[in-house]
């Protein structure tokens, strides 16, 4: 186990290129879009009533409670959210609206800390009679996590105090002691919460009551199952039992990641959490187990998760089919938090990969370009006539949407990207490490004593990586410096000062650069970033003779509005040369990968030798040579939203 | 419009080869093990309770209803099938217990003649209350066509009259006249039958109660829609609106095949007698019409059609994917017997192409070569480990079951195979036609004289076909012989007599000989049987890039028995040679088919480049040539149930 932790959030400030304009929008779009929209004032789009929820429950309204049990967490992942931008963007406005919430959440709040508006307003009764269905932890732990942040990015108390509270309420109610409940909530988040509510407080008792919940699901797989939502229906099928919770077995003998994939990688992140607490051996060996098996079996190329629609959940291995991935952006954005916090555990580069690949990729993908629409569903391959005419496909939308009536994702998005800074760097007893290559700045403790780092790069459009080092002291600093060298990444060179380095080691994908670095002095890493042709599994047998590509962490794919209708028609020649440029004004700056390929085209008149039907002998295929022009997938869909999109193609040859 | 009519059962004696093994399962295996499925003495099958409800309802047993709505129409099936099973197999206890069935179905019949032992039994004041979804006048239709078929097959007329009293008490409650209801079955199926007991009986108003219910039919596209069900859930979606019951426009109008596949195949069925009835040139449009859009459109490889499990239904063009097809066996017999009509009006090859494609693969792959197991769905890839793991194919079955709850299809399938003789020859006025080759005798009326044919092949093994043709009249008699050239064939020679026939012109897919007949005379058809290899339409994108094989009329595939497990991870040459071998030994007789191809082994060791993730550059793919061995579709899963199959095998090169 090494001591690696991330540097804190205001530790690092993301200063241009690529994540600048991502916070950028974060600030100026997401934020207030959200608000309007979690406050009803968005024409066209779902109603929320999540505001309008809380402001009953304060008393400050009359009215009913609408929308999910969960429709609270929407707002508390918006304060999050909002609490990191501030940081950055301050923004008197937002303030104001933050500071208005958390006004209306304290005063919704009971006399015995309990806050969650719909068993208030709506269910008051019930409170903690529905675990298995009603996210009331699951509420509270999205409003814990809340309060750290504002706390941590703002210095201010009065949500931390809520939280503090009521995290003291959930553990009058739930604990092994005898009298209280002896449970767990139906979605983990709860968990994760209290981990940090600790970190933030130094208050033991929180890690206890975290680790109590990650260790108390699974103990009676009966415990989750067959449960009747107060709210909702849910088919009493082999799809909803106690694995769709991840309650089918202790944590600890958990091997291979099951049902709904979302609930699942919360709870992973949350048993991350609890190994650096604990560093029970056993925690490690089923976060191994359970990351090969998402990652390594599981895991769509964006680092989507979640192939069945169903549940929203995991199948079976290899079972990956592109055209009905359920890929929810909330289990993505899971994972690149597991991924985060197996970065620390392990200090190897492979987690890191992947937090990259799902960052870029199933992440980004969730948001249009304005910051105005969402994705809930991220499959690798759209066809809208098709996807609008199947049952099976009744999930896939082939153009983003203003809002959603189960909005999870889009506050979930702008909280993970206006805190992107928080997994870029890492500090150990003697090392500091770049997880991230971002233009930014850091400001970090190792070996006793103050270093800033400062980034400048282009990445992902490009590869080179400037980094400066001002150690504090005059005289410099003996440390390490670790830099990721990405798995997509089959060859670079670096120099420091300008002397190539030669002879550094690469150990567990990363770069150390161990000396004594005095101010001023420079480090040029250059990844060289070429397009790859990728295949999958041979056992993925909905990839089989198809290929996908990518370049640096950028995962491609065709549009419509680029390549025309009918993607399927097209294959791509993988041995020949794959083109990249930079074009600023496509979509405000992207680069696109042109392949060489073919088209294939209608067939000899129809009837000829087959009365009509639409087989006939092979004889009559076609095929033109094309170029296929490529873009990144977290891109597609924003210039002819509707069109079609596939991320695998056929190989030819 | 010709006067072309298919010959009848008692016309036509099957006498060897492919069809009379199945016709000898069928008596032999089929309706005896059927017989026990409908009395519920099959251990370990679903129970049927089928002859149970009708001595219920006949006063002979007490207890309740139990199984579909529908259940009724089971026992019609298979009396119509045991009817023409005993005109070739003369069977004393077959024939007792349809005697015996026959008894009790009349001794059920209410004095107006009303006969249904669901709406007698357990709903006896909903009669013609839930015309949706009760089933009602569909069971009522396959009674009455039961009823024919016995008495055209053995003379006897109890259960005709049964039909008849009960054909009349529809009569008098449905009609245009005031007072009558104005309204159809959600299951089409009493139109087609009563077309049959007009034909029967000369009376004509049950062809105008039958032409009443055709044109009745989506006249108000709201009658059938949004109606409860009685006894069954039936969710208010998209996919059970008026177009489910092919009820969202008068049938004169409809244009594309839309809902319910076996319900619109019926209906097309019956659309065609009334045209044959009445010569609507608006009908015939509409026929023509729907035709392409199945065939042309909409329809698998297999003659399979509806390519959506929810609502066993038909979506959009070319929407065709091959794992998660439905191709009801039940949707496939009704193509045949539309297909047969469409043959009769159009007297055009490419009907009865489509007949034979469907028959011989769709239809007959549900039923195990022993006849006691079916297949109710029909894909054209099973992958059991995937299709066990998913809900979007909890309909794919990867072996056949020993009954179903819902049992339409088996005894479907015993009618079918039990009467294929009826689909083979048919006569016009000055000619004789051979639709389906089949090692057998017929008896015709044509130009005004007696003719019988004798067929001599081992069709559909081989492609070599003798026909012996006897004129009653010593002199001889001058016809036409319309010998189908099937679509499939490339290539083919006849002789008559022993000279080579070179001037006979092939017209509308039928090789026409016209002469003078004369008693012993003899040809000798020889149509070449090539492998091909079969690509699909290039607007079917799930299958771009992908070949099937077909040899003469059969679609062959690749099974997990012969070729190993993973068989995504093959792919064929289709430049190379097929190789055809009869295997008397495979599967009781077989024609497997070796083709040349390649199979793509694992990839270079996990980790190396990837981090263990399942996608890797190309450059690790590995394939090495292997033989594929292919065997008719519709004998998979015989052997090994539960392997994979696939029609639909990629293209190398």
């Amino acid at each position: 186990m090494t001591e690696l932790r991330n540097l804190g959030l205001r530790e690092v400030r993301v200063t241009g290129g690529f994540w600048e304009r991502k916070i950028d929008m974060v600030a100026a779009e997401m934020l207030p879009y959200q608000w309007k929209a979690l406050n009803d004032e968005v024409p066209g789009a779902e109603p929320s009533h999540a505001m309008e929820n809380l402001r009953i429950a304060a008393g400050e309204k009359e009215g009913e409670f609408k929308g999910t049990v969960f429709q609270d967490s929407d707002v508390a992942k918006w304060l999050e959210a909002a609490s990191y931008s501030l940081v950055h963007h301050p923004d008197p406005e937002l303030e104001a609206r933050v500071d208005e919430a958390i006004r209306i959440i304290a005063k919704a709040q009971r006399p015995d800390g309990y806050v969650n508006s719909y068993f208030i307003v709506a269910s008051p009764e019930e409170r903690w009679a529905d675990l298995a269905w009603g996210h009331e932890l699951y509420c509270a732990g999205h409003l814990i996590e809340a309060a750290v942040a504002n706390y941590e990015c703002s210095g201010k108390t009065l949500l931390l105090g809520v939280a503090r509270r009521y995290a003291d309420c959930i553990g009058r109610a739930f604990g092994p002691e005898p009298g209280k409940l002896r449970a767990v909530c139906g979605h983990p988040e709860i968990e994760l919460a209290l981990f940090r509510l600790y970190r933030a407080t130094g208050e033991e008792r929180y890690r206890d009551l975290a680790s109590f919940f990650v260790d108390e699901r699974g103990r009676d797989p009966s415990a989750l199952e067959d449960k009747v939502p107060l709210a909702f229906e849910i088919p009493k099928t082999r799809w909803f039992r106690s694995d769709y919770f991840s309650g089918h077995a202790p944590v600890r003998l958990q091997r291979d990641a099951e049902g709904h994939a979302v609930r699942a990688v919360y709870l992973y992140s949350a048993m991350a959490e609890e190994y650096e607490a604990s560093g029970d051996p056993a925690l490690l060996a089923a976060l191994r187990s359970l990351w090969d098996s998402v990652t390594g079996r599981r895991m769509y190329l964006t680092g989507g998760i979640g192939s069945q629609s169903h549940g929203e959940r995991f199948t079976v291995d290899y079972d990956l089919p592109p055209d009905r991935a359920y890929a929810e952006t909330c289990a993505s954005i899971g994972l690149a938090l597991w991924a985060s916090r197996m970065t620390e555990i392990e200090g190897d580069g492979r987690y890191a990969d992947v937090f990259e690949r799902v960052l870029y990729n199933g992440v980004l993908s969730g948001v249009s370009l304005d910051g105005t629409s969402y994705f809930y569903v991220n499959p690798l391959e759209a066809e809208p006539r098709i996807a609008g005419a199947r049952w099976d496909l009744e999930h896939v939308k082939t153009s983003r949407v203003r809002w959603l009536g189960c909005a999870c994702c889009p506050p979930n998005l702008a909280r993970i990207i206006a805190s992107v800074g928080r997994y870029a760097y890492g500090a150990s007893e003697s090392s500091l490490w770049i997880h991230h290559y971002a233009e930014s700045e850091a400001r970090a403790t190792v070996a006793g004593s103050r270093v800033l780092l400062r980034q400048r790069t282009d990445y992902p459009w490009g590869g080179k990586i400037e980094v400066l080092v001002d150690p504090e002291a005059p005289e410099g600093l003996d440390f390490g410096l670790k830099l990721r060298i990405p798995g997509w990444c089959g060859a670079f060179s670096c120099r420091v000062n300008g002397a190539a380095v030669e002879d550094s080691p690469v150990s567990k994908g990363y770069l150390e650069l161990r000396r004594r670095w005095r101010p001023g002095d420079r480090v040029d890493l250059d990844l060289v970033m070429e397009c790859r042709v990728l295949c999958a599994d041979e056992r993925i047998s909905s990839l089989a003779g198809k290929v996908a590509v990518q370049r640096g962490p950028l995962v491609y794919c065709a549009e419509e509005v680029d390549d025309g209708p009918a993607l399927h028609a097209l294959s791509i020649d993988p041995a020949a040369p794959l083109r990249a440029e930079y074009l600023p004004d496509l979509m405000g700056g992207s680069v696109r990968v042109t392949a060489a390929g073919y088209r294939e085209e209608a067939q000899a008149p129809e009837g000829e030798g087959r009365g009509g039907i639409p087989y006939a002998p092979l004889s009559v295929r076609r095929e033109v040579p094309v170029a296929v022009r490529l873009v990144p997938y977290h891109q597609w869909g924003n210039r002819a939203p509707g069109g079609e999109m596939r991320v695998w193609l056929r190989a030819r040859g």
